[in-house]
């Protein structure tokens, strides 16, 4: 055994992964493994023509979410809608989940029937079967571990390597968001320890704290981009922040990018509280992260039908890969992006 | 929001699962999802001829396994074929698995590599596909979670409802070892938190400690059974206890059933251990659970052809449900069976 002891946060998330992944050998590859890992979902073989899409998250206490201020039923949706986005993002719509739990016995029985009140109320939502799982103790705390499917078409399915020079950059909803709803919530909770009379002021804030609370999957982008007969080049849903997903797409489909920076969609209270905060607004949006919105690139010939779509917008477009991945600014100067993305392991 | 504390452990691990999931609604019941919870693996629609097979189970430091006995190779390749054996319990062999990782910063990148150099084994030893996963860092500990895949022929898949009055319950192996490793693990660990001088003495015990610490799961007897064209009327793998696992058959098939104590073989290292430690053997086989051995039931036509399996034993039949579920002791008295299982949330 190795003496050496290199600590987990010099990898980072993705570099970690990656690490433990190399030489991932596949013994059914061109049978029932159509895609492993590297992608928002693996690609199991259903038919010759159809493939179920398999995504696994784990939802941590203390990691993921704070319980001082995630209210259980949101923890439980949550945890079932940012699984759920990873199935929209291979431009699928899900249709089941496993749910395994692992809790201390500080958590009554009590606590864990609100927590599967949001789980089911996601699976209502967005008619997901709920099919198995596991419940067990913990050590420490409440540890979710979901894992959604659902089926697609081949030739429907948008991987994040097929994105192609000139193809138009599009986002779903609005960014930032989740992002300045969690500086808003994490503020009240310093005010709230420091002075427990004192209520949290969060009813100006509704917006961007639903954003960080209650994420939903863009399943009816999905189904918008159906009717359309569209299927994006490639794809991938925004949980670590627009500038690390670019950067995903562009280093798996092998090209550049220009995104414009006044065209990334930003809500209005997301841009006010930012600014209240000290905070770019930009920055929020580039790097925030949980939105779960959709980043995924069209072909031109695609762009006519979606240019006036209220909730996509196209942001800017893919160049070739010696060009680089940048952001024009407001003052139309050209930046290159740096992914700062999560990394759970520096704390 | 109810007032009301109810502790956890008053439900115990299969009632909370049972209450969490009561009122579970199914929105792709007659497309997609053929069997949701309530088996060792949901069946979700591959064919019209065939299904996938989906399970998935936690695996956590201090709760199913102990740093302190269990090299993290050996932990990494448990926590596969544990996943594996469920998939074996629906007559079928597993080809793909999920894994996800929760890691505290006490980890190093090495004892990760450990970890998953038992992974990619047990992946290589029963040619499974490593398809996805997440990782991420936890507050305290390890955590693993794992979902396995796996192809069948509906007409294949062997569930627990369908065993019949008069069939044969048989089981695969030997039952009790991996208890046994296990108490032997927990004394050496006493001897040497008191003395950590001492070297742990465990070679005359490697049997029973390679039951606890390497499980296999039994594909070969799938194998077989194909092989001799019989489909099991019912299937479950021994994770929680023989006899825990036969109500869960006596349960959702409405039989009795009759164990003969002679009969549940028990390994000889696993028997002189345990009467050195003042344990029944029975009791250990009984309720020991960890072996991974298969417990099913074939209709007796079928018999002949497995009667001189060297890895398949006949321990009793299935009866009707007024006869309930009895064991035969070695003294010739009947006594009714009751299930210890496993409680974790019991410490």
């Amino acid at each position: 055994m190795s003496k050496t002891r290199t600590e987990i946060n010099t990898l980072g998330e993705f570099g970690l992964i990656e690490h433990l992944n190399q030489n991932n050998t596949l013994f059914h590859e061109h049978s029932l493994t159509r895609k492993a890992i590297g992608d928002d979902a693996a690609v199991l073989q259903k038919t010759e023509q159809e493939s179920w899409l398999v995504s696994t998250d784990l939802f941590i206490e203390g990691i993921h979410f704070d319980l001082a201020y995630a209210p259980l039923k949101n923890i439980g949706y949550k945890a079932v809608t940012i699984n759920l986005s990873d199935i929209a993002a291979m431009n699928a719509i899900p249709s089941q989940i496993t749910v395994s739990i692992a809790v201390s016995n500080r958590f009554s029985v009590e606590a864990l029937e609100e927590l599967y009140e949001g789980i089911k109320t996601a699976c209502k939502q967005y008619q997901i079967d709920l099919i198995g799982g596991d419940t067990t103790a913990s050590q420490a705390g409440l540890i979710i571990s979901i894992t959604a499917m659902g089926v697609a078409n081949n030739d429907k399915i948008s991987y994040r390597n097929g994105a192609k020079a000139n193809d138009i950059i599009c986002v779903s909803g609005d960014l930032g968001g989740a992002y300045m709803g969690l500086q808003v919530l994490i503020r009240e909770k310093e005010v709230w320890l420091a002075n427990p009379q004192m209520q949290p002021q969060l009813t100006d804030f509704q917006y961007i704290v639903g954003r960080q609370l209650k994420p939903e999957p863009r399943t009816d982008i999905i189904k918008e981009l159906a009717k359309n007969n569209i299927v994006p080049t490639s794809m991938i849903d925004i949980s670590d922040g627009l500038a690390s997903e670019m950067m995903h797409i562009c280093q798996q489909s092998n090209v550049g990018a220009l995104i414009v920076g006044d065209r990334i969609p930003i809500h209005e209270k997301t841009y006010e509280t930012a600014l209240s905060m000290q905070i770019n607004p930009l920055t929020a949006a580039l790097n925030g992260g949980e939105d779960y919105e959709l980043l995924f690139t069209i072909a031109q010939k695609d762009y006519a039908a979606l240019e006036n779509h209220p909730n996509i917008t196209p942001i800017g477009y893919i160049t070739t890969p010696e060009k680089g991945i940048y952001l024009q600014t407001p003052q139309d100067t050209t930046v290159p992006i740096q992914a700062q993305g999560w990394n759970h392991f520096q704390k």
